[in-house]
């Protein structure tokens, strides 16, 4: 009920401001079951505030609840449970998906992400900044990070595309395993986390999507999947234990990779500007992601996932520089959204 | 400077749009270093859709960032690494925290939570659905939870306010693991994950949510403390090889947890209504994150606290229903939203 009376709301609002970018659907229809206890929490006074933040905020279209009928319940449950040959994933549980529709119309394509998670690229940012190193931790993770690009520039040479997309897996890992960490700390210590949760998870599905998107341009070979299980299995507990010990040093060590990522797109900049990786267009998925042009090519992809690598270098020497003021990150607010 | 385009036309849409909830400036000034290769993505006639969608989608005030001054940043970098006396937290990394105002003017109080990750509970959702448990597996989820219940109600007893705050610990670690292992499922595999990625961290950070709220009402002791740690040590691991082994078990078992839930909250209602607890007054962290009325009451964070839990029952239980279908998560897309 409220939803609804959100949906025309943000409708409106979106009306207004042409060109829309999208816009959605609830398919199903919502039985309501209000109990007389909650309805005095849905005050038609905050109607309008509440659709225009559906929207902004959490712009879930709420998906459909179907009705209680406990006995229907049961029947369909044990069908659930037991027919596993039906078309299609039947659930009695009404969590239906949203249809979600871009400007044009057509359908919006991608589940992995929503056109609210998409973003421009802030192209301005600064890509020769550089933390040089002065304490003996700062050299350990520098060294560390240019010790380990020998063998990688040795197993991939100019094969750029390859070479992203197969990193990005690895780039990924950081971001989520400190998210977490700092997720079940926030939890043992009954704090606040300062919202850095979110920015290393953020960073994290920021890399993902990195890796999304070069997988559409090199399809990886068995052998590198092979590689990638390998490599993730040791990161990930590296990281994971490196973390526990020394997030001063691990966000220091990030913040380097992040600067020897963004020296391995310019270079495949360089090589696709020379002609020699082909200028393919840009693959469907980047072109939503970043909002790109429709006629967006590789190089432009390269760009804006240069520009992402550049954030990420930015909050981890931040992170790491504030570990050093022997602070918590939690007592500073944390980069949210800055990619 | 898109950045400035898009929020200027932000606020003209927010304005047409009474009241507001709130409202973002950006402190810090955005020295442009435009380089030319850059400039060709920035088409103007981008700026308005990008506009609109940096406050729908990313709402992301940017970060100012410094202009390099290869010199200057040398010399601050070092005063950054060694000197640890400093008040603040000083940063030549130029990742400033963006200024966020309620629509009153107030400054926005919390880095864990942003004004576009709030909302309305959805209060229209059956509390009193149940899956009937019909296979092996099935049974023997519920039972484990079932029997799980005996020594909590013995530890807790009628202390409601609590029990909540303790349970909340451990809410929040099957969305963090499932999400986790279903980031680095599609990293090593190559694919896209169909939002579940997405829709398992946002459960974890919702009851994580719950936590935050309810640590405000009843405050832990430090035996309480080290029961929380124990029990992560003990629950973290157990469900992180439990969803490794079988997620549809896992799946299954967080849905009774979850209906779990509901009861232990109804329970608190009903102690709150006899006024063996007293209903006090909405902590400030409450009302923002479910945009509850200025005088919303104890009574009220529970209220909303319930529906969130009779969500996360559904897309666990449909979770597991997808799994039982033999299909893998990513067949059927996410419930991301869903709160
Ligand atoms: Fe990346
Ligand atoms: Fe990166
Ligand atoms: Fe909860
Ligand atoms: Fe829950």
């Amino acid at each position: 009920m409220m939803r609804r009376g959100g949906a025309k709301v943000a409708s409106s609002l979106l009306n207004s401001a042409r060109p829309r970018l999208f816009s959605t659907a609830t398919t199903s229809t919502i039985r309501s079951i209000m109990s007389h206890e909650t309805s005095h929490l849905l005050k038609p006074a905050a109607a309008d505030l509440a659709g225009m933040n559906t929207w902004i905020c959490s712009p879930a279209v709420r998906f459909a609840s179907t009705a209680a009928n406990p006995r229907k319940t049961e029947k369909e449950s044990s069908a659930v449970g037991g027919d596993e040959g039906e078309k299609g994933i039947a659930s009695y549980w009404g969590v239906e998906p949203s249809k979600i529709t871009k400007e044009d119309g057509t359908e919006w394509k991608w589940n992995c992400f929503r056109p609210w998670e998409t973003y421009k690229a802030d192209m301005t940012i600064d890509l020769s900044k550089h933390h040089v190193p002065t304490t003996f931790l700062d050299r350990l993770a520098y060294w560390t990070v240019k010790s380990l690009r020998w063998p990688t520039d040795l197993f991939f040479q100019r094969r750029y595309g390859c070479r992203a997309m197969m990193l990005e897996t690895v780039a990924a890992v950081p971001g989520m395993v400190g998210g977490m960490l700092l997720h079940f700390k926030s939890l043992r210590r009954f704090e606040q986390s300062g919202g850095w949760i979110k920015a290393l998870l953020e960073e994290a599905e920021n890399e993902r999507m990195h890796l999304m998107t070069f997988m559409e341009v090199a399809k990886p070979k068995w052998y590198e999947r092979a590689l990638v299980i390998t490599v993730q299995g040791v990161f990930f507990n590296a990281y994971f234990l490196g973390y526990l010990i020394s997030p001063k040093f691990a966000h220091r060590m990030v913040g380097y990779l992040e600067e020897e990522a963004i020296h391995s797109y310019t270079e495949f900049l360089k090589e696709l500007d020379k002609g020699n990786i082909d200028n393919v267009p840009a693959p469907a998925i980047a072109i939503d992601y970043w909002r790109l042009p429709a006629d967006a090519t590789l190089r432009d992809v390269v760009m804006v996932v240069r520009a992402d690598e550049a954030h990420h270098r930015d909050v981890n020497h931040f992170a790491s520089d504030i570990h050093y003021q022997g602070r918590e990150l939690k007592e500073a607010p944390a980069p949210v959204g800055y990619h």
